[in-house]
């Protein structure tokens, strides 16, 4: 199935911008008349009738929505330190949305060897991912911050502490995971499958650090603000693969038996 | 941790090929006497003392040996057929050994466009990948084979049919899955969740098919030879994205809570 993205979808009319008005016209061929489908990237699908088939700028007349199309019973914030390598970061993204992701915030951590990062260009990846998997919401990619910057500013919400444990329904919030390697005898970690069973909410925040880990004073700072240390299992991964098993964890979590 | 690889590995004495002596003496700077640690592939780690540094062929004598290193708690063959793009086969069965996997065979659906393989890349892929995810045992990579010759290949074994459903112990031998992503009323597809959890035995296949699913004719002979068809959720997802959520389906079903 072929899909457009459009964010300007308005009064029943649909336009697509530039680089989609040439892939629609000049690529696909389509023309005044014929049906396409445009995701708005926020969730919804409308099936639309094209008016205008200039290559420059398509308009098309909104004949059907589809609300919710493609989504997933949960909200899934994924807060992951850039890897060294930026293919695997932009894999990693490209899998997460495959499977159901609604928000990704690069965060930078004191043990993190790369600072940079490019935002949009991760959009890109974020919307040919949800188009190839047939998905009307778009991830949002947040701008990069700090790993202490990302905790204080979700820092309030959060079924957190013993809530999630005694299967807190994440009334206070979102359940808030921190994933991290070292053992520390007086915060030890549940496994990511266990917390995630014990939780009755749909909104889950997980942070995951640099290759070099979190630092103490970060994972210190994590807990404070009502994270929960949880560990991935026993096989040691990659950043990039921990986020995913984050994502999967998730992801089974709200399967249907 | 820093691991080498051999299959050299006898009567108390480790020797290291080319390629690994030459990183071992030239890059590391080892010389006899140090201490390395050695995995053979087969699942253990040795730790040993260099008695000769040459570059062309490292000896080592073994001080210890570590059965069952960085092992898991279940055996897991994966099926998969080849994907258009090698990058992204090759990003799986990486993915798949850090998480854990024991076997992997490129299979090729009557659908796949793609008919050729190289496997040794793939074993390359694979011996790195258990060192960096600090695992004694490097999955086994097979040659290619078709579908239909697989399927008939592992006809008899199987915990199959009712059994697992049953919650069978898989005595019968492993438990066979088969993911497609079409519909048949006869034999109604479950959750790949459901029927691992109800699955009391270890040892697991699971067939992926091409971009262009398995044929009708492959689900049938497989059901036929006690493959129970599965899916992976609601999500739509690639050829590689299916195969990793089918290894992390395992990997969650045996973690420890």
């Amino acid at each position: 199935m072929e899909l457009f993205y459009s964010r300007d979808i308005d009064g029943g009319i649909c336009r697509l911008d530039k680089d989609e008005s040439g892939h629609c016209v000049k690529v696909l061929r389509h023309r005044a008349g014929d049906e396409i489908s445009v995701i708005d990237g926020c969730g919804t699908m409308y099936r639309c009738r094209i008016t205008s088939d200039s290559p420059k700028g398509v308009e098309a007349m909104v004949v059907e929505e589809t609300p919710d199309w493609g989504g997933h019973p949960y909200r899934l914030h994924m807060a992951v330190c850039p890897t060294k390598n930026n293919d695997r970061y932009e894999w990693f993204v490209e899998k997460a949305c495959e499977m159901g992701l609604d928000e990704v915030s690069p965060v930078i951590g004191e043990h993190s060897e790369r600072r940079v990062f490019k935002t949009a260009r991760v959009e890109k990846i974020l919307v040919s991912a949800a188009k190839q998997s047939l998905k009307g919401a778009v991830p949002v990619a947040h701008e990069p911050v700090s790993v202490k910057e990302f905790i204080e500013g979700v820092a309030g919400s959060g079924a957190g502490g013993d809530g999630a444990g005694a299967g807190g329904n994440g009334a206070g919030g979102p359940l808030k995971l921190i994933a991290y390697c070292f053992e520390d005898e007086r915060v030890p970690r549940r496994s990511i499958k266990e917390v995630l069973g014990g939780y009755e909410g749909r909104d889950i925040i997980v942070l995951i650090g640099p290759e070099g880990d979190f630092s103490r004073t970060e994972a210190e700072l994590a807990i404070q603000n009502g994270f929960i240390p949880v560990h991935l299992g026993d096989s040691r991964l990659r950043t990039e693969t921990a986020a995913l098993t984050a994502v999967a964890a998730a992801y089974f979590r709200y399967m249907e038996q």
